[in-house]
């Protein structure tokens, strides 16, 4: 059943071509429209059929919109925002899909219109490809979208939003932006710059070689590298936008390592010992919680193609 | 083809309970003896069938066999040498599977009597389970088996261990022990300290719930939960013995986490750009090389039995 009549999907990367896959396998929208900065890009989307109208300018793909979806890197939303104000429908909605929720919201709300629902979110889905071939239907399936509606916002609009985000397999959930955004500064954003980082230093040795590290990658390390493969525009953007939070946690964490640096120095086991027991509990809680699976069958088939939710 | 008469594993966690499986697999010894430290662990192993015979003492599990695999943590391998030394048959070699070589050597080496050959070995191979029920056949097949023999070893008994690592799935390759231990603080060990202690910093926190870390676990988080999940014992243990090199790379870490750190602060975002191109590409060595799988399934089904190899 059509939940909307016409979604404008404003950038067509991985949750954009995502989105136009789940909303037409669910027959969520009448029509789907469609604009992407680049010519190629635009070009991609018309020769796989992603949308059913593709757009030189993000104006002309909003225009008669009742649902707009801004699908680009964070830091461009705000641009976005004051480019296609002018031309939203009244009574339309507007959301996003960025990764940090209050810089978002500081960037985009100034330029809403009234009569307008601006109705942040944030799916937590992903993986390491980008770009308008990478989307599939079932990348929200089973994940969370969160949505952080601001003070006073439409309720009918919001249940209209959820009730897309559903017909697309997500689970929703609302919650404050500010929370939202050390939520994910620790689930997220922290782990990806600290993955990036030691990407980073085995890129740099001189006594061990770049062939040996891609050999001898345990998956330790291979995860550390799968995260860090992600898009570095996007990243570039969370981390600017999300500063204050990610830096917060990166405190935390510096401050935690340096006392397991001490102890390894000190040789003292017991510390080492009892850390990594108490670490244990959180990730079968994780597993109680269904988020990921400890059934052994040992990750040999299982990794073959293995994505990675961010944001 | 049998390349040993008695194999002897003392020990009886994931390594040795998945060599008893591929070793009978693949018919490569007549028999395999073992022994474990706790009267539960050998009765898990006879309930099994593991062995085809259980020993209450190394000493007695060592007599007669002309292959010792020493797979117990790191720290305990000294101990167990030094016990089964008198019982060591002439001409037997002594192989271990520690994460760690130099240490294990200093240990272990001097209690090796002439005429026995010692030579240790590393499969990076393993998952976050432990104990001798979760072995499997296929564990090691298409992993690296490092071996690092000592100066002057023998190149026939170097062979036949050869070949038996290879006739359980695995590619050998041999190095020096100080390099083994080097790239493996860049593979393995300090990445999984980094994993370790992030999961650690989300235990800590106030603001944000366990549930909530727990239900919004993006996987960048979720990769290093797995990671930190592994066996405690197991993991003090290479810490506290390959601490130089560990505490080398994590000296080059915090030293490149402070310089991204840094940018964010300051807001530089070019910086953060270049360093999140830089690290793209070693991803996609890695992929090249063949250990990883770039395929665009997405990881749900994918993601259901993932092993993390690790030592
Ligand atoms: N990837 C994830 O895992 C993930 C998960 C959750 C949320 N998100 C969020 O989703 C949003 C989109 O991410 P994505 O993964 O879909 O990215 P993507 O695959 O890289 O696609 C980004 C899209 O935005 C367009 N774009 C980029 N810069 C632009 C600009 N300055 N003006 C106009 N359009 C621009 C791109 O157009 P061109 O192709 O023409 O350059 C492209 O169509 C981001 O805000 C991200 O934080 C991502
Ligand atoms: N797990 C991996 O991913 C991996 C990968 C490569 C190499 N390794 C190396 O392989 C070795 C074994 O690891 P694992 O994963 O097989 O461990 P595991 O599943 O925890 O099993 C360890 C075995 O060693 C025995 N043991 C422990 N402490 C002992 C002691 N002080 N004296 C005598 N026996 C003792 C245990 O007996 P009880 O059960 O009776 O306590 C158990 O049978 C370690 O050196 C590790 O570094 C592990």
């Amino acid at each position: 059943m059509a939940l909307y009549e016409r979604v404008a999907l404003i950038g067509l990367g991985l949750i954009a071509s995502s989105m136009a896959h789940a909303i037409r396998a669910a027959g969520l929208a009448t029509e789907i429209t469609g604009h992407a900065r680049s010519a190629e890009t635009r070009a991609a989307a018309v020769e796989i059929g992603l949308c059913d109208r593709v757009f030189e300018t993000a104006a002309e793909a909003v225009a008669g919109a009742d649902l707009v979806v801004l699908a680009v890197p964070v830091g461009a939303m705000g641009a976005i925002a004051a480019e296609i104000a002018p031309h939203l429908a009244p009574g339309a909605t507007v959301t996003d899909v960025g990764s940090v929720k209050q810089a978002v919201i500081t960037a985009v709300a100034p330029h809403v219109p009234e009569g307008v629902h601006f109705i942040p979110g944030h799916p937590l889905a992903g993986t390491e490809h980008s770009g308008p071939r990478s989307g599939f239907a079932t990348l929200f399936r089973n994940r969370w979208w969160l949505l952080t509606p601001l003070e006073g916002a439409d309720p009918a609009a919001v249940a209209r939003l959820r009730a897309l985000c559903e017909g697309m397999g997500a689970n929703v959930e609302e919650m404050d932006a500010a929370h939202h955004d050390l939520v994910l500064a620790v689930t997220s954003h922290t782990p990806h710059l600290i993955a990036y980082t030691m990407v980073g230093v085995a890129d740099h040795l001189r006594r061990v070689t770049q062939s040996e590290i891609i050999r001898y990658s345990a998956a330790g390390f291979r995860d550390f590298t799968r995260i860090a493969a992600s898009d570095p525009t996007m990243w570039r953007d969370v981390f600017l936008t999300n500063k204050e939070a990610t830096l917060d946690i990166l405190g935390r964490f510096t401050e935690e390592l340096f006392a397991l640096q001490r102890a390894i120095r000190l040789g003292d086991g017991d510390h080492l010992f009892e850390y990594f027991t108490r670490t244990r509990a959180i990730r079968r809680g994780i597993i109680e919680a269904g988020q990921d699976t400890a059934a052994p069958d040992f990750g040999r088939a299982a990794e073959a193609g293995k994505g990675t939710e961010k944001g």
